[in-house]
């Protein structure tokens, strides 16, 4: 595989490979688009080029994990959940900065935000920074599960997931009425250049969204899931890559993502 | 003069000192933000510390040198211009690829968008890469003494001198009909994210203002020019610094940029 960055560099893109029951298991590695460039070159010189790869890429046996919560409680109604999130695993050949460091970090200065600004809360504002986004997604699905089992009701539930870039907007999944409703805001955060509110059917994120299936895994309409939409140009100058590290985030840029979806959850909590 | 940049680092950036002829002319130099905490804390020790710089800048004779303007004539209009720049000159502490080497870029890739798509304009489009714009903006007023000798119409100037970051929109100083027509291309650009149209009392840019002056220097009002606004947190990471090299311009946002003001010309050209 070809590494999905704009650049020129050496710097393989790593990810996940799926099968269907259909297909045969064929090996895949990811290579860097300076060696993709090169092995084009090859291959024209030589159509029947043959190149040997060694992968020692393994499953190991599963470990315990788990994903840390943390919230305010509603003042007036405590029984209802907003919850935001990001997800602590990332790909080990980085440190995961923006994928998703910047959602861990945008989701605890949303707690943060709101304490400092003394606001109370009408419905619980929930954090929850998953485990296990990029392999299996069991993060997202026990606590979907968990949430089900408590019979709790969340209002929204928002997902940081796209680095740390410059805030531009949300993908929003939710029925017409609550779009609609949502996108009032849109003029308040657009003086600040964070005002694409898109309709999306997909949902809001791989962690939150098996909050959107009912227990019959059909998909609730109603269940509004937001997924934050940075600036998307430098995404996969970063993703899945070891140029994934903590120098690479801008730090005024992470804060004003972190605004933005406080902003967000505070005029959901206070007007919806 | 503590440097303008959000980041902590130790790259002075530089940049003009103005004098009045009411007030003493005291020296000043440039340190980086690192050496300004430093020497905060070095006050706050020692109240009455004393320190000495060595200045050596001067000023040195003057030498000729040149705009450089480029056309495509007009198919039906060409005796009116819209007119897009940048400045050629730069501080020598950096490469000055964002300042305004970014802003070259777009004017040149504007002529080639034309002609790559085929587009023949109604009016002439010119660039101008202006000389001398940091150091007493000769070429932004030798321009506007040009255009007044042979007494061209100028539709519209515009100039990119924001750096070559994700275009966000437009600064827009023009009369309240102009700005409302010019606005109705918002919703155009808005799905490239660069629609934060904005009226502007200041003018577009330095090379260009002096085209708003009239013989007389009172301001004409009904003279259009627009500032190309980009994403400005990255700008003070390289404004006037050593940082403000090519490696830190990103290849697709600079073409973004070049893409909307290209966009905008061919709108003002076509439907103004």
């Amino acid at each position: 595989m070809r590494s999905m960055t704009h650049k020129l560099d050496n710097n393989p893109h790593t990810g996940s490979m799926g099968y269907t029951d259909e297909n045969n298991k064929i090996p895949a590695a990811a290579i860097s688009t300076e060696h993709a460039d090169l092995l084009i070159e090859k291959l024209k010189a030589k159509p029947d080029l043959s190149i040997v790869l060694n992968l020692n890429c393994k499953t190991l046996a599963d470990k315990p994990s788990y994903n840390v919560v943390a919230e305010i409680k509603g003042s007036t109604n405590p029984e209802t959940v907003i919850v935001v999130g990001g997800h602590l695993d990332s790909w080990d050949i980085g440190e995961g900065a923006h994928d998703d460091g910047a959602g861990i970090v945008h989701s605890i200065e949303v707690l943060r935000l709101i304490l400092a600004n003394g606001y109370k809360p009408k419905h619980t504002i929930r954090i929850v920074l998953f485990m296990n986004e990029e392999n299996g997604n069991r993060g997202g699905k026990g606590y979907a599960a968990w949430v089900k089992e408590r019979n709790e009701k969340h209002l929204m539930a928002l997902e940081s997931d796209a680095g740390g870039h410059t805030p531009r907007g949300f993908g929003i999944s939710a029925n017409d009425t609550q779009f609609k409703a949502i996108s009032n805001y849109r003029r308040l955060l657009e003086p600040y250049g964070c005002h694409m509110f898109v309709k999306s059917s997909w949902g809001g994120g791989v962690d939150i969204n098996p909050l959107k299936l009912d227990p019959d895994q059909t998909i609730n309409p109603d269940m509004i899931l937001l997924g934050f939409m940075p600036d998307g140009q430098r995404y996969f100058d970063f993703h899945h890559a070891k140029s994934d590290v903590f120098e690479n985030v801008h730090k005024r840029e992470l804060e004003m993502g972190a605004g933005s979806i406080g902003a967000l959850v505070y005029l959901v909590d206070k007007y919806f």
